[in-house]
Formats: C-alpha cells, sequence, structure tokens
C-alpha cells in the first residue's frame, strides 16, 4: 500500500483509501498488541493474519445468520477490502459475565453470570481515555441520538446472541465483547472494524482458560497460541 | 445525643436513632468538608449549621411547590428530625451546565450549556469511588429497578426545574447539584439527605464568582463567606 493513501493508523490496524473504489477502503491487521490505552505495548508474528481471518470468519458467519458488516473480502495474509462507513464514535461492550474493569468498578468477583446481556457504550477518544458514558451523555454530546442508541442496543444484543452460541459450538463462553458500528452512504448502520480476541474475552469450556487478550495484559503467557486456537476452532466448526 | 444512638457517620453528617421515635432519625451536620472521596479535608466553624439552615429552607419551599422530603423539624442549631427511609444507594446528578468531572472526562470547557438538563447515576460506595453506572448497569446489579428509575429521573427533573427558578430569584445560576432519595416504610421515595453548597455548583449571575464547595476543591478561598453568601441570600428572599 502506497503510505499516501493511509487515512489512519489505530492501535492495531492501519486503514488505506483506494483511489480506484472511493466507497471502498482496505483494512490492514498489523502485528502488534497494546492494552490499557497503549501504556502496554505488544506484538507477535502472524498476529495481524490471526485477527484478519477470524475477523472475517465471524463476519462471513454473520451474514448467514442475517447480521450484516462492512466486510467485502479479504485480500492477501493480513488485509481486507470493506465498505467506508463512518464510524459512530462509541464502543459497543456486550457482557454475558462480569470481568475485567466491571469487576473491579463494581467490586464484584470476575465471573458473574449476568441475568441478562449488559450493553454498555464507551466515547471512543484516545486521548479522554475512551470513557464510559451513559444513553443520555451520549444524547447531551451529539455523539448519537436516541434512535441510533436504540438500534445499536438492539443489534448488539443480536450479534451477542448469534455470538455466544458460535462460540459454544467450539467450546468456549462469550463473556464480553466490544464491536463498532458504521454508517454507509445511504445512513444504514452496519457492524464495522474487528472482531478478535483482541476485544474479546473467551474462557474455554472445560478448563476455564482464558483465550483472549487478557493472555497478553495480564501476562499469562502463550498470547499467541491462544489467538491461534480461537481460528483453528472456529476454522474447523465453520469449514 | 448519645453515643450509642449513633446509627451512622458521614462525610458531613451524623444520624442518630430516636429510641422514643422509631420512624425518625436525627441528622446532625458536621463542621467537616471534605473533597476527592476524602483525600482532601478541611472545616470551618458554623458550617453544619449553615448547611442544616440551607437544607431545611430548601426542603421547606420545595414543600411548597409539592415535593416531599424527610425533613419534619429543625433542632438547636446543626440538626434536623427526618422520616427514617431506606436510602436508595445512588448519588442522583442533575447538571444544566457542564462543570467538574463532566468537563474532564467529555473533554470539554466548564460552563458549557446544555441543551437538557442532564441526570447521571452514581454508585453510592465510598470503596468503590462512588462509581458512574449506566441504567442498565444500575439493574444489572440490582441497585433499584427500571421503574424506580424512571421516577427518580422524573423527580429530578423536577426538583432542578424548581430549584433552578428559586437560585435565578437570587441571583445565582444552579449549574449542577446531587441528590438523594430513600424509600419509606410504605415504599414511597422521597427526597431525603441534604442540598447545600458541599453538594451543588452555584455561579453568580453577575460576577460569575462560585459559591460552593469549589471554593475549597479548588483553593479558592472564602469558603466560609460563599456559605454563608448562600444562606443569607436563600434567608432573605424565603423570608
Amino acid at each position: 500500500m502506497m503510505k499516501e493513501n493511509l487515512l489512519y493508523e489505530g492501535k492495531a490496524k492501519k486503514i488505506y483509501s483506494l483511489p480506484d473504489f472511493p466507497e471502498q477502503v482496505l483494512v490492514l491487521y498489523k502485528n502488534d498488541l497494546t492494552a490499557f490505552n497503549a501504556l502496554k505495548k505488544g506484538s507477535f508474528d502472524g498476529k495481524g493474519s490471526l485477527n484478519r481471518d477470524i475477523t472475517s470468519l465471524i463476519f462471513k458467519y454473520l451474514k448467514t445468520q442475517d447480521i450484516d458488516s462492512h466486510w467485502i473480502k479479504d485480500i492477501d495474509q493480513d488485509q481486507m477490502i470493506v465498505r467506508k462507513v463512518d464510524i459512530i464514535p462509541l464502543e459497543v461492550v456486550v457482557r454475558n459475565k462480569v470481568a475485567g474493569s466491571l469487576a473491579k468498578k463494581m467490586g464484584v468477583d470476575e465471573g458473574l453470570d449476568l441475568k441478562q446481556a449488559l450493553v454498555e457504550f464507551y466515547f471512543k477518544k484516545d486521548e479522554l481515555g475512551d470513557p464510559f458514558v451513559s444513553e443520555d451523555q451520549i444524547i447531551a454530546f451529539s455523539i448519537a441520538d436516541r434512535k441510533d442508541i436504540e438500534y445499536l442496543k438492539e443489534q448488539a444484543g443480536l450479534i451477542n446472541e448469534k455470538l455466544k452460541i458460535l462460540f459454544a459450538e467450539i467450546g468456549l463462553s462469550l463473556v464480553d465483547f466490544k464491536i463498532e458500528f458504521g454508517k454507509d452512504k445511504q445512513g444504514k448502520i452496519v457492524l464495522a472494524d474487528e472482531i478478535t480476541p483482541d476485544c474479546m474475552r473467551l474462557w474455554d469450556h472445560k478448563t476455564g482458560e482464558k483465550l483472549d487478550k487478557d493472555r497478553f495484559r495480564r501476562d499469562l503467557g502463550e498470547v499467541q497460541e491462544s489467538y491461534l486456537e480461537v481460528y483453528t476452532r472456529l476454522k474447523n466448526y465453520l469449514a
């Protein structure tokens, strides 16, 4: 890719414009791994390609379940072509069990089952540390309107139902995950960004072992092996 | 008051049982002043009595506006008798302008007008630092149910309308305030706790001067004089 086409570089991906296809962009998955708003940094060989593969397997699976995403096609080992959308600056987090920051914030043990999936919103702004926001704050600061928030919650809930089943089939408990959405030219909201162990918590049903970025965050080792394991199980099941 | 009757000691108040009146409690307003979850401590003579007087003036005023509170009567200089209620462990914050923690969190200037009053909830738990919670989190953690949350928001909005007018009459802009509610024996939710410059932001209409706890938080001086000024204006207007 040409340097002058770089539209945006994030912590784990680069986005390039495609001059011949103005309604598409190219996403390159990097080998970098960051945590705690990039205070902790790492990387491993093949991570970009694993995360590209995991994302596209999941996006393709969701498509069969009538959930549309920005994904168009994969190219090379670590890239994908996606529809160009305006990302809504909200990280949409869905939780089935309490873990991570929420366990700490509420003073409860990790692993506590939530009676109902809990949807949370974080304002996507690195320099502010992606603060947790309420629906009323989202509206007050014109980040999204009530109608879009309702739609995001509904879609996030649906995606969670589909993914919970998918991961259960491969012996993994979907503890929580973060997704992002974008608006296309017609104003339609579609699932965008990525779905990878970078932004999910996956616990093995039998061993309870973590197969996600917590291995990196908490120095548990075998980060690469865990990402590969998730990919392999998904690939074998969906093949 | 007898030591054995002390039910609870907070940062700014002590609550005592009244053995002969089991459905009432006595609230003693202390001279202490704390900020940043009690990391910063101070006090001034007469603060307890000023805050008792300001709270009871406001509670009595709200009563004339059909908003009920737990207040029954004042006694001595710094105490009041109130109905015994079970405090709902939520700090209900109403904001008319952006200030303090919200300005910082959202990366905007203090003083920004909100188109509509914004209601926020904080989970009252000192050891967790009173975290900001969404309505869905309040429900997920069984802090309150949807019906009660709706009622709290509605009441907080109504109280804000009444207080904005009251403070405007005495030349003060009501930037934001924190209130708490309790449930009485019949399950009715009533306004409880206190309403004082400890838990409000009041800016002078003409000078812009702060007449609230920010003078203490930010070392602006004249803390006592500001509390007295708020009391005097309220007293003169409501007399």
